[in-house]
């Protein structure tokens, strides 16, 4: 136990207590929680789950954000990075009324905290970890390395909101965070919020030194200056005062950031200020543990310090003791209701830490005024005319409704650089690329407080947005498809957040998570193979029914349509994969309005009639285009085949009907694949995907899918077709071969193709000047 | 075109222009390559593809290092980061004569460079970024973010090498290489090599600034010094004489890292050297396009300049007048062989970039001494006998690993701070956390040289394995289950890397890439609903067959077989999810062998005998400890049911024997899942994983898996189980309900057993105290 606290502060150092002994209560104690009588092993929790060495620092952090509110009246959000902490933000929480606010049950008395510290880590109780079910939470709290792009989500076009981010030392070696450091870079002094990052210096990880714990103050004051921004260092072993310390660093740091506000002109620097706060791991807890083992700043306090307390008397009589330093009968009074003392150091009751409305992002959430889509729609006289690129049908479409929320500020795109390449260009006529660092002259559509932000890491897109759409705004994330697979992750920890935050009968439903991918790997055949790569969708089939959904419009009209029906979503992530290139349209948007309702559907116009010898099946813009070609060879070679084309736009329109909301209802499916027809399927990604989405439905062995199989380079459009067995000529044969007829023709005419695509290197006329009915 | 090169070095100069002719040529041109005759449109490829933008940059660096090693005699590596800039690195690889080398249709004269020349970005040539087809390469081109973390895996145990690293300023945004530049941290200057990154600060990615493109000499210094390096900064617009700069500023860095190498003592700081090189966009295009557009150092040079040449006449004009401006026929002889001053310019032959033994690193591979098993192997006397811990069994073992290795140095863990969480810890008493900068007093097994590598970065750890096997050396990779997705899209580049490595003649096999992921979801019922996340596997599930490997052993001898075998193949992703929490044993070493030899078999000592009713089929330690649960309840329930049970090592034996090579045979299947017969399957994961594996084997709706969907929370195990409806009891159910029997009971014992431990927040004895056969 350190003994520093010697003077001043002394109201935010009881707080502190009062927190620190609830936090370790928490952990251990399932009875007697204020220790009004002496401590018995019936006391304890027969499994003690938690992590208390960084909890200390949380609460340090949080009664110093509670000061700055108070004398300044400054709103502000708290993103908890270590989020294996929740222990300290409960006890803020529950001292604060927060708790009590949304559950009675957890009143701001010795009942309710009982209940709190009952509940923490019990089977349906609160987890372990930071989580949806705890106020003031925007960002799940147990893979580490996205709070600081998730606070900076949350500060855009927030320009009155202060978004403090507590950093753990570990987090920091994440390659996510380290690259979140720049992000001021974006940030619009004039537009934006402010974010105030505290790093957390402890020095251990679960086991060991942390890489920034090992660093000096010089080298993590060059490091972060370098990075654009002031760094304060507030050490809580070089001080007798810490609390001083903090409120006057952060009372600084709030006057460094009006300075900003007030100073910044365009084409300058914002230099914004941050925190490196050093205190030691486990703060409190005491020096070593019964074995003699150095505990207090070592990484034994990293979860569970004293674990043998069921076993071992020492460490027993040793818990007790350090729990009785925090001396709980001076906090709390007879009902275990905290001194007002202790009440006094809170701010406002709406300024709360937990209560900010921005916390609860859905109760601000404001239906988007998305644009009629028929001004935007392609005319399409008869199916297979015109050429059109549907993104870029798309992005008109887009620059109307960032236009539409300009004064709002509540839509923003969020991009790995590709917007242009997307050939979404046409929002950038409409907002410009947020930027604020000075810019090269030969910069084009880039200024501070631009609505779409382009930075080279998804990661720092897919937090910015989570963190914005948490806090109640809408978004979309544009994205070549190989490479949205660098945030697989953080999808997964994402659609955890959606699945429990639906659970949580406070939290409103926030915007849908919009993903747009497109420089689809059939399509990058000049940039190859690292380019190709269709498996985000896979994983985002692996997510609950109530929250993936994946789309494959095959044309401008069908894109419109899905982008303006995940825009009016909220709670889900939609993934739409579209194609840029130009190329023919095949649905009107009356008939794109109800092909996208219904799924999935036959086009008529496309089949012989009649019932089937074979379904050719296609979903994704690439795909549909080979079925329909497929389907030209196959009454060019086989018109007696009886041929019907189905077009698959909601992916999980495939699933039975009781594992997917989506699902066709049986009929519905039938009248699509009737029984006993093979079914050659033309599918934009992994055949996986299809297969594992038909799990359910009858005799799922006559659908043979074909997709991508992981063979690509650099190459034309067709052959890499050929390479994967997706090419219109593979599709037809097999097609033959599935109704007993001879492939040999088709399959010498794909391979002259293919070889003159190999000698001329560009596909011949044949493929690419091949139309839908000529 | 800027024309600063006005004095000095001009060997070198007339070295670059030749690369960079070469590689415009590539972009460009497919014959008249050497412009002996009038440029025509007939001499221009169809299709432009390549980026132009970072090549004449990148043969800066190629060059500079050049005269590097020549000064020296140092042995170099290159990784280039930009890989979208391959035809610089084929114009260096061609004029250096590896290419010549490797394919002699590439050699050094007029027809090789032709060859070359149009090979470039052709359907079956060269793809248009760095792969595993160029010589040199031991990092995928395509997706930013990888190469400093790849460099820092090549130089360890390294002594000897220099690894420089051409670092994108584009690529400098991702988070994984703002992550790396902490790596120095981690190398220890007395045994491994060093790492000279070069950031490549040209301004522009596609079409939006850089963020350190926007950062001053000092901002980049500050950021840089802090990160633990001496940084230069080569501005080859502020000197007259770019090349004696970088030349001078490269010896400079090399006499650096000899005095590192001799003056740092343990407990000091290793300061190594690293480059800023600021040059323009495009470097030498010319100033402006045909539209009067400036071009040189902005985005529009960063993929084809002029790409209007097939239509517009006066961009063909200024593409020939640029071709032009570099003089060929200054720089070849009438053969095309380039004249001996560009020559002299190289490092003796054995030192080339391309040419050095890393880049090839399967040549220098050699089997590890894998000790025996049996000296290890956990005593089984029957099955469901003894309490051990598979991974602390596997850390014995690979603790033995360790030291077999000392001499050598060519295994190596790489970790994000979990090995003792992982219960391998016996490693540390072989090795120590390997570690350079200052300590806390408090640290254990820590110190510079130890061959555990430990950071919480998943992609740090992922780049060091691949930089480390890929120079040909053997690694281990154990993570929590839930994060390993956090590299889903490195395992996706990877799996790309092997796929063509395997295609390449000259590249030797490399050992394969090991996953240990433990503390699987079933087990991480005490941190919560983030840590639980089994969907790596799934990825996984997406590659070649010939690279994909996922094995599910389900104790310790299973594992220690199954370790044995991933780290005695070459050329393969293998995935290993084992428990970490001691349990029963089920087989012992001999039975083991021949269980992962068949990769799935019948266990007769826990079936009933005969033609079974319903098979419980089971992969992954949890499911076979509920499966055997579950036939315990069967045989108590109903001991009229025949009931067989079969456990599920390799995955991918489920799969049909001719979608992978290690699919059982049809008899082998049919003998473990007779047709006809009801299969209930508890499997680890997704159910999907094992839908999409069975598919193609006959009637396969009978399989009804039980799996993770998705449910988590910190609870108990069994409540865990429960909630995703793969208890035993769950799985009882199941059974007795496809066979027509009723399940009330046994569904109401798991009501009562789930209540149970929300009550006492443990499982109850009857969950936690079942051992099989008692």
């Amino acid at each position: 136990m350190t003994t520093t606290q010697t003077r001043g502060t002394e109201a935010v150092q009881r707080y502190r207590r009062a927190c620190d002994y609830a936090a370790a209560a928490m952990i251990y104690l399932k009875d007697n929680v204020l220790l009004r009588e002496p401590l018995r092993r019936e006391h304890l929790k027969p499994r003690l789950l938690g992590h208390w060495g960084t909890c200390p620092g949380i609460t340090f952090l949080y009664g110093g954000l509670n000061g700055l509110v108070r004398r300044t009246g400054q709103r502000a959000l708290l993103v908890t990075g270590p989020g294996h902490g929740a222990p300290a933000v409960h006890a803020n929480l529950w001292l604060e009324g927060t708790h009590a606010e949304l559950d009675p049950a957890l009143s701001r008395d010795g009942a309710g905290l009982a209940e709190l510290v009952r509940r923490f880590s019990w089977p349906g109780g609160f987890p372990s970890h930071l989580s949806p079910e705890v106020p003031g939470v925007v960002h799940e709290g147990g893979e580490l390395g996205y709070a600081l792009a998730t606070a900076f989500g949350a500060a855009l076009d927030k320009p009155d909101l202060l978004v403090a981010c507590l950093v753990g030392d570990g987090e920091a070696e994440t390659g996510p965070t380290a690259g979140s450091w720049h992000a001021t870079k974006y940030l619009s002094p004039r537009t934006d919020g402010a974010v105030l990052p505290v790093l957390h210096v402890n020095g251990y990880k679960i086991a060991s030194p942390t890489v920034y714990g090992c660093m000096d103050d010089e080298e993590l004051t060059a490091y972060f200056s370098g990075a654009g921004w002031s760094p304060h260092v507030v050490d809580v072993t070089r001080t007798d005062d810490p609390d001083a310390l903090l409120a006057e660093t952060l009372d600084l740091a709030h006057a460094e950031i009006a300075a900003v506000r007030e100073r910044w002109r365009p084409g300058e620097r914002a230099v914004w200020p941050m925190l490196v706060l050093r205190s030691p791991k486990g703060w409190g807890v005491p020096e070593h543990d019964a074995g003699g083992e150095p505990l207090e700043g070592t990484f034994r306090a990293h979860q569970v310090p004293l674990g043998g307390v069921h076993e071992d008397d020492a460490e027993f009589a040793l818990l007790e003791r350090w729990l009785r330093s925090y001396r709980p009968e001076e906090l709390f009074d007879a009902d275990g209701r905290p001194h007002d003392d202790l009440l006094a150091c809170l701010p406002a009751e709406a300024l709360r830490l937990g209560r900010v409305p921005e916390a609860n992002g859905g109760r601000l959430r404001r239906d988007l005024p998305l644009p009629d889509l028929a001004p935007f729609a392609v005319q399409v006289p008869e199916p297979g005319s015109g050429s059109t690129s549907a993104t870029w049908t798309a992005g008109e479409w887009l620059a109307e409704l960032v236009r539409a929320t300009e004064d709002r500020r509540d839509f923003r795109v969020f991009c790995p650089d590709e917007l242009e390449s997307n050939k979404l260009g046409a929002v950038l006529e409409a907002t410009d690329r947020g930027f604020t660092w000075p810019l090269p002259d030969t910069a084009e559509h880039v200024a501070p407080g631009g609505r779409v932000l382009e930075v080279l890491s998804e990661h720092l897109c897919q937090g910015w947005l989570q963190g914005y759409l948490l806090t109640g705004r809408h978004g979309l994330f544009p994205c070549y498809e190989a490479f949205a697979s660098i945030v697989d992750s953080m999808l997964n920890q994402y659609a955890k957040f959606l699945k429990m935050a639906g659970e949580v009968p406070w939290r409103e439903p926030v915007a849908s998570l919009n993903y747009l991918l497109t420089s689809e790997g059939w399509r990058q055949e000049h940039n190859g193979y690292s380019h190709q790569g269709p498996g985000f969708l896979n994983n985002l089939l692996t997510k609950k029914p109530g929250t993936a959904r994946v789309y494959l419009p095959p044309d401008a009209n069908t894109l419109l349509v899905t982008l303006r029906d995940c825009l009016a979503s909220t709670d889900r992530i939609n993934l739409v994969v579209a194609g840029k290139n130009a190329g023919a349209q095949w649905l009107d948007l009356e008939a794109a309005e109800r092909h996208c309702a219904a799924g999935a559907g036959v086009w008529e116009w496309a089949s012989t009639g009649g019932d089937p010898d074979v379904v050719l099946a296609c979903a994704g813009g690439i795909p549909t285009v080979e079925v329909l070609a497929a389907a030209s060879i196959l009454r060019d070679r086989a018109p007696d085949l009886a041929v019907r084309v189905v077009n698959v736009v909601d992916l999980l329109s495939l699933a039975p009907a009781d594992r997917h909301p989506h699902g066709l209802a049986d009929e519905d499916f039938e009248a699509c694949f009737p029984e006993g027809v093979p079914v050659v399927f033309g599918f934009h990604g992994y055949p996986s995907a299809v297969h594992q989405t038909l799990h359910g439905r009858p005799d799922t062995q006559r659908f043979h899918v074909h997709g991508y199989r992981e063979e690509g380079t650099t190459t034309t459009p067709y052959d890499l077709l050929v390479s994967n067995r997706m090419s219109r000529h593979d599709l037809a044969a097999d097609a033959l071969r599935r109704t007993g007829r001879d492939d040999t023709a088709v399959l010498a005419e794909r391979d002259e193709l293919r070889a003159a695509a190999h000698r001329d290197g560009t596909d011949p006329e044949a493929v690419t000047g091949w139309r839908w009915g000529a």
